[in-house]
């Protein structure tokens, strides 16, 4: 396993910045998300990344099968998937979305969810792109991401083939869950990503942005990461930081610093 | 199943307070805590009570079992158990703690509370008393609760008879969880509280106060509810919110706001 820069971790960058500040720290992945990609335009993006010799370990992300449009969320999913497939990498993450506006139907939505996931997998897999289905922290259970154990999403997972639907793994979303480590196991090689930050307090008022550098909070990473790789997981770490204060530092002091942390808290 | 005021709704009122507003509002239960307890003290506390005709549904609440202070912990955890006798409650609801200050050691956090709970709950089963182990939203689990789960909370009960040690539904720290319905049918007769408060959005600055009336958030009452029922739970049930502007109410609004919240969203 090695490191890779998730460019939210460096929200403020153009791709063409994330990318300069990995190949000028020597990290050799990139996670990728679709709006900066979008302003650059998939081709000049992939080409970007391409020439710089990185390799995309995700494109971030798809989902939000609860949205009012289905069309238009199966549309939008879909080209998700073209572009990731554009980008040369086999894993999409997906936030499948969080309740309905209105709605108190928990059951509901991830019924939605699972209709949503099957009607993309096979879209997927024949582009050659597996589906990473993210439990999300329960704390963004109604808003966000009604999948909310790592158990949950293996559960879902499980009715398509490995090459269609895996799941993506972050520490902030899963460290707290009682069973994470037998579920890490049985994920086996359904773990399509691996993304580590940590769970810090307080909680800024934007609990979006409560996800801190490696080190700054509660996390267990030595623990975690040693049962992905158990699990047989061979693919990048995600450093993937949401926090008002790295967004706002200059991109290369970030990425110092999160090569510092990887390898500190990190790193096998 | 009936309603109880859980006192911390209405926060700032004395004790004497708040047994006058559920008296005047016709409701018969009351869930005490011991703060305001110990302002007017155990002995008169209980006459409160038991003048007023009420029940007292549960005291909130023992556990802290990771503070730095074992001995004088355990010491509080016994003087706890004292007070539900003498308030003539057989449930104690305990908050199990967080993690230890500058420990990430979850598991060994865990184990802390485990062996907390053999130490008391032979001493609450004698004193007539059974321990609640509430299960806390994962928003909780570094500074509040380690205990995230209501199978996990059922699984650390099992060990114990269950008159000793039962469990504490609350709405706000379960509804999220895919096997919540499962867990609760398989409690049974472990249910020793069922407590109702909803997950609302944006949270609040203080996560702590994040916790709102039945009816403004996100939680389908009905389902957990009957399930709780379904499992042979005939207790009270506690409306117990944490909310700045409930809080800084006159208490007979609130409770009278109470009654009706709980007669549209939550009552069989």
């Amino acid at each position: 396993m090695s490191l890779s820069l998730n460019q939210k971790t460096i929200n403020r960058a153009s791709l063409a910045e994330a990318v300069d500040a990995c190949a000028r720290a020597g990290i050799e992945a990139i996670g990728v998300w679709r709006e900066p990609l979008a302003d650059v335009g998939v081709e000049r993006g992939a080409k970007l990344v391409r020439d710089a010799g990185l390799r995309v370990s995700s494109l971030c992300r798809g989902g939000f099968f609860t949205a009012a449009d289905r069309a238009a969320n199966r549309d939008d999913n879909r080209r998700a998937v073209d572009e990731a497939a554009a980008l040369g990498t086999d894993t999409l993450v997906l936030v499948v979305g969080g309740l309905p506006t209105g709605s108190r139907d928990l059951a509901g939505a991830r019924g939605r969810v699972a209709e949503g996931v099957a009607e993309l997998a096979m879209y997927a897999g024949d582009a050659g792109v597996r589906l990473a289905l993210e439990p999300m922290h329960p704390i963004y259970c109604a808003d966000r991401g009604v999948l909310s154990t790592l158990d949950q999403a293996l559960e879902l997972a499980a009715a398509f083939p490995v090459e269609q639907v895996g799941v993506a793994v972050d520490t902030f979303h899963v460290w707290w869950d009682p069973r994470v480590l037998a579920a890490i196991a049985r994920a086996g090689d359904r773990i399509a990503a691996y993304q580590v930050c940590d769970w810090i307090l307080p909680l800024p008022p934007d609990t979006l942005l409560a996800r801190g550098l490696p080190g700054d909070g509660y996390i267990d990473f030595r623990t975690l990461g040693a049962a992905v790789s158990d699990a047989g997981y061979r693919g990048d770490v995600e450093v993937e930081v949401f926090h008002a204060d790295v967004w706002a530092a200059p991109f290369d002091d970030v990425v110092a610093e999160v090569v510092r942390r990887y390898r500190e808290h990190v790193a096998p």
